[in-house]
C-alpha cells in the first residue's frame, strides 16, 4: 500500500520553516511496509487544501494530514477534508464536554472558537489528544484511511501512536516486523558509519538506518518476513556483529533517553546525585530533570557560570582558575567535589568548557572537561572536543557528561 | 503571482532526508514579490511526477522544480516535463559539445548515459551549470514559467540566481514586501487570535499569520505593494491596532528571543542575574546562556530540585515550605531573595511548581510559582496554571519566568 502526506499551515511555506512530522510518520510508515509516494505541504487556503487531498485519494490508499486544527480561521483542514470528500462538519456534544472539561481542570474559561474544535467531518471518529485542544480524526473514504493529526510534533506524535498505529496494523496485510534499536553515545556519526557500514551494507532486509543528534546517534534496523522467526533470523544475522562492535557505546536498547537510562542506574544503587554547570548554563540538570520521578534521585545543584561563583559557591580554590583556569580537569574536580560536598549526593557531575563565539579562557571553542565526584576514590575528569556553534557545543557537552558518568558509575 | 515548488527524488521520501533546496527557493522568490503556495516532494517516478507537474500548472504561474536530472534512469525530470506538457524531447548538440568539453578538460571520458543530459524539453532553453553536469532548463508553457533545476543545493543556486533570478524580475510587476513581526509571551495562541483576529480578520493584504510554541507566541504582518509607500500604508492600517492591542505583552519587534531581549535589559543597567529553579530544573539558566556573551550579565544560580536544598543552599526558612509547601509564592520569593544575596547578583528570578506527572506536595500539577528579587522593594512572585505535559509546563515555566522578569524590570 502507498501513503501521502500533506503538511498543512502557511507558516511551513516560510523561507525558515521546514516539516519535520513527516519525518517520523514516515518512519512509523515504513516498518508497517507502507512506501510514502508523495508529500507536500499546503498554506492555511481551503480550496487549495481541498484540491491537495482530492489529488492525493486518487492515487494512494492512505493520507496522513497533520496541522489545521486549531481554533482558529487559519485552521482548515476539518473543512477541507469534509469538502474534498464531499462531507459535513458534524457538532460533536462528546468533543465539547471533553474540551470544556479541560478548561474547567485548568480553571481557564474555554474561548468561542475552541468550538471549532469540536465538529467532525462526517463519519469520522474522535482521536483524543491528551496533550492539546485539538482531536485528531480517522476516517475511512472508499476504502482509503485518511488521518487528520495536529500540527505540535508531540500531539501528533503521540496520537498517531495510540490510535492511528492500532488501526493501520489491523488495515494492512500481515507482515511480521522485528527491530533492533540502539542508542549510543559519545562517538560521531561518520565514525560510527566507518565502524559498522561494513557489517550492514551488504543487506537490504534487515534496513539500518542511522540517525544523529548532537552527539546521540540511533542505530535503527528493521527486518520484514512472513513469520517472527523468518524476520529474526534476518535480524540475527548482522545484529549481534554490530552490538559487538559498538560495545559500551551502546546505551540503550529499548530506546530509553540516556537521562532515563543514568536514572536506572542511580534507583538501582539507592544514589542521588547533584551537578555543577558552567558552560552548559542548566542544560544537564535540565537534561536530567527531563525524567519524570527524577526527584527520587536529582537533589540539585549549582550553575556557577563566572568564576567568583565557582569560588563562593562551589569552594573551587582562586589558585586553581589562576594558574589553570576555569577550563581545565582541575577546575572540574574541584567543582564536582564542591557540588558534592554542598548537597550531600552521592555523586556529582561537573561540566566546564568554552562554548564560544568567543573564548573567555584563551583555552579553544569546543573545548569541555566532564568531571565527577563520588564515593569511591578521588574525583577525576576528562577533556574532550567537540563540533559545533554555541548550542551545539552546549548539547554535546551535557550528552557527554551524561555518558562519562554512565561509563564510569 | 504564485509559484509551487517540486523536490524530485526518492531519497527526500526517507525518514531522515529533509527538502532544503525549497527554503532557499522560498526566500528568493518571496523577495520577488511572489507567494508559495504549495511545495511537495514526489519520488523518481516518471508518471507520478508528470501528474504533479501537471497539477501545479493548472493553478500557478511559476514551477521550480529541483532535482532529477542526472544522467540515470532514475532521473525523469526532463521526460516528465515533457509528459505533463506534451512535448518532446530535443538534442541539443551545444549541450553535448559543453559536456564532453567538460569531461576532456578533468581527463575523464564521459559515460554513455551523460547523454540522457544533453536533451532539452521542446522549446527550453538551457542553463549553464558551471559546477556540474546537469544543466538546467528555462521554459515557457502557456504563460507559465517553469525552471528545472539540478538537486545539489550549490548547483542549483548558482543557476537560479545567474539565470533565473533576472528572467523572473522581466516577468513581473514591480512590487515591494513590508513585513510586521511582533513576538509575545505570557498568553495562550487561542486568547491571542480572539484579541487580535478582529482587526486583521477583515483584511487580505497583509496577510496576518500566527504561529504558536510553548508560551511563545509569533505574529507575522506581510504587506505587498507597488511601491514601499503603498505597502508600508497597507501596513499602518492594522499592525499599529494589534501593537496597541497587545500592549505590553509583545517583547520583540525584530526576531529577538525572549532570552535576548532580557539580556540586552540587563547590559543598558548595567546589572546582573541569577536564578534559583526547582521544576525547570536548568531550563531557566539554559534559556539565559543560549544567548551569546550572557557571561556579562548572568552570574549563575542554583537548583533547588529538594526541600532540603531549597533550605541548605538558598537559606529558604523550613517553616516557610512546611507551612506553605514550596509551590508558593513565600517559598519563590525567598527562594529568590536567597539566590540573590548569595550570588551578589542585581536580581534573582526564581521558579517552583508542580511539572508533574505526579504532584509531590498535593498542589495541582501545572501551578508554576514564578518569583523576583532586586534592588527596589521587597521580592514578589506570581501564581501561574499552565498547560501541557511534563515537558510542555516545564518549558512554558521558564517562558513565563523570563517574561515576568521582563515586564518587571
Amino acid at each position: 500500500m502507498n501513503a501521502e502526506i500533506i503538511a498543512v499551515g502557511s507558516e511551513l511555506l516560510t523561507p525558515d520553516r521546514v516539516d519535520t512530522n513527516s519525518l517520523y510518520l514516515t518512519q512509523q510508515l515504513n516498518t508497517l511496509g507502507v512506501e510514502v509516494r508523495r508529500k507536500s505541504v499546503v498554506g492555511d487556503d481551503r480550496e487549495l487544501l481541498a484540491e491537495e487531498v482530492k489529488f492525493a485519494l486518487q492515487r494512494s490508499e492512505i493520507l496522513v494530514l497533520s496541522g489545521g486544527l486549531g481554533p482558529t480561521e487559519d485552521d482548515v483542514t476539518r473543512d477541507a477534508v469534509a469538502d474534498a470528500l464531499g462531507r459535513a462538519l458534524v457538532f460533536s456534544p462528546a468533543l465539547l464536554d471533553a474540551l470544556t472539561g479541560r478548561f474547567a481542570k485548568l480553571n481557564r474559561k474555554m474561548a468561542e472558537n475552541n468550538r471549532r474544535q469540536t465538529y467532525l467531518v462526517e463519519g469520522a471518529e474522535a482521536l483524543p489528544n491528551a496533550r492539546g485542544t485539538a482531536p485528531g480524526q480517522w476516517l475511512n473514504a472508499n476504502g482509503r484511511a485518511v488521518m487528520l493529526l495536529p500540527g505540535p510534533p508531540h500531539e501528533m506524535k503521540a496520537i498517531f501512536e495510540e490510535d492511528c498505529l492500532p488501526r493501520l496494523t489491523r488495515m494492512l496485510p500481515p507482515q511480521v516486523i522485528r527491530t533492533r534499536f540502539l542508542r549510543v553515545a559519545g562517538m560521531g556519526e561518520s565514525d560510527l558509519d566507518q565502524l559498522i557500514s561494513p557489517i550492514y551494507k551488504p543487506y537490504t532486509n534487515p534496513v539500518t538506518t542511522i540517525l544523529a543528534g548532537a552527539g546521540d546517534i540511533q542505530v535503527h534496523l528493521r527486518a520484514r518476513g512472513g513469520t517472527t522467526a523468518e524476520a529474526e533470523a534476518l535480524l540475527e544475522e548482522i545484529a549481534p556483529r554490530i552490538e559487538e562492535r559498538l560495545g559500551d557505546r551502546i546505551y540503550s536498547r529499548d530506546g530509553s533517553s540516556l537521562e532515563t537510562v543514568v536514572g536506572h542506574m542511580l534507583r538501582k544503587r539507592g544514589a542521588t546525585v547533584s551537578v555543577a554547570e558552567s558552560c552548559t548554563g542548566g542544560l544537564l540538570g535540565q537534561r536530567i530533570t527531563n525524567v519524570a520521578g527524577s526527584s527520587a534521585y536529582f537533589v540539585g545543584g549549582f550553575l556557577a557560570y563566572t568564576d567568583r561563583l565557582k569560588v563562593n559557591l562551589l569552594g573551587v580554590e582562586a589558585g586553581i582558575l589562576a594558574l589553570h583556569t576555569s577550563v581545565s580537569e582541575e577546575a572540574a574536580k574541584a567543582m564536582a567535589a564542591g557540588a558534592r560536598a554542598r548537597t550531600g549526593s552521592t555523586y556529582a557531575i561537573s561540566v566546564t568548557g568554552e562554548a564560544g563565539p568567543e573564548s573567555a579562557t584563551g583555552v579553544p571553542v569546543g573545548t569541555v572537561i566532564v568531571g565527577m565526584a563520588g564515593p569511591e576514590g578521588d574525583p577525576h575528569a576528562e577533556r574532550y572536543t567537540l563540533f559545533g556553534d554555541r548550542n551545539g557545543i552546549r548539547a554535546r557537552a551535557a550528552q557527554w557528561a551524561l555518558d562519562y558518568f554512565r561509563r564510569r558509575i
